[in-house]
């Protein structure tokens, strides 16, 4: 039987489908996307299970959505140090140091973006905010190049270059196999760990040593 | 009932089996893993599409051994690469090149192998011939610091961040969406690309501009 949705319906759904998402997000930080079974996120948000499935039209559509929340939120991030003032290597520098910083404090949840085996809709999205995180850092690298602090380029490429460094060269620290033998929280060093990646990084950009 | 399989039986369902991978192949060669239906795959090995599922578990299973096969043969390419003669540096340049001109020269199976979102068990492929490529990357940096003729550095770190950057520069280039504008066989002027790749891999190892 058709009929009108009150406010106060909508209302209630909105809050229910968020409160899914935040269940399926804590699942996620806490063992990945492996873990985030739909009974397991159901518990949790006190539901049926088939609820779940009236928010989101399947389990690979929930996790595309935690998947876009947690990224867009590390996007933001890398926009956000690359906005601040100083020349475009040391923007460039900063933003790509955070970046490492932040996924290493949240390992498990670092993991799952970066790496995670999930489905191929999670597969999609990583391509498409690889290409957002790309076109940030070719902002960076085409004023870096302007500036003259950056030798001239194809910053859409170097870009690239840049992205698949970084998240490459994170996917064995932030890896469960290797989990518990060297975690952030452990040991609090990962300067070594950082600093050899953006060295890497800049080194690449500009080809002066570091 | 049980029976005993005898040799020429053996030999025909190894035939058959061959059979199987060698049309998975050509079709994700032609079009990626997508192309790659179960249906399509029958048709073109000449058998009931119940018989695949004879050979392999799952289509999943046939993908990943379509995946190992396809991606061996590069890794065991940047290894005879890495082996020729020179210094290390020559012959990561050498292997890093070689590795992107063979993908760009056939650019929808590159895809595939490289980025095309497929299913998990493809991903744990990916995830393991990553550490190949690093592994032997690793071994090249390493004598290349025993040379002398690359700084002192983290040489697995590094490795995994040459396998990132060479791999996701080649990920728009190579892009299905990007396919018929500029592709190896129509413009056949790669060498920009490659270079500014290469460039980019080769100054992050050692700092020195290209």
């Amino acid at each position: 039987m058709a009929y009108r949705e009150t406010e106060k319906m909508r209302q209630r759904k909105a809050a229910a489908r968020q409160r899914i998402a935040e269940c399926t997000y804590q699942c996620v930080t806490e063992g990945g996307f492996r873990t985030a079974k739909i009974t397991r996120v159901a518990q949790l948000a006190g539901v049926a299970t088939g609820t779940i499935y009236r928010h989101y039209e399947s389990k690979e559509d929930l996790f595309a959505e935690i998947f876009r929340l947690a990224t867009q939120r590390e996007v933001d991030k890398v926009a956000e140090a690359l906005a601040a003032p100083g020349n475009a290597t040391v923007r460039l520098e900063k933003a790509l140091r955070q970046f490492a910083e932040r996924a290493l404090k949240g390992p498990v949840m670092a993991w799952s973006l970066i790496a995670e085996p999930v489905d191929p809709k999670v597969e999609e999205e990583r391509l498409a905010y690889r290409k957002a995180y790309a076109n940030l850092f070719e902002q960076a690298i085409r004023e870096g190049i302007e500036e003259g602090c950056i030798p001239d380029q194809d910053a859409r490429l170097s870009s690239t270059c840049l992205v698949g460094a970084i998240a490459e060269s994170l996917v064995g620290p932030l890896s469960p196999s290797q989990a518990g033998q060297e975690t952030a929280d452990e040991t609090d060093n990962n300067d070594p760990l950082v600093n050899t990646i953006i060295r890497f990084c800049i080194q690449g950009l500009t080809g002066t040593r570091r």
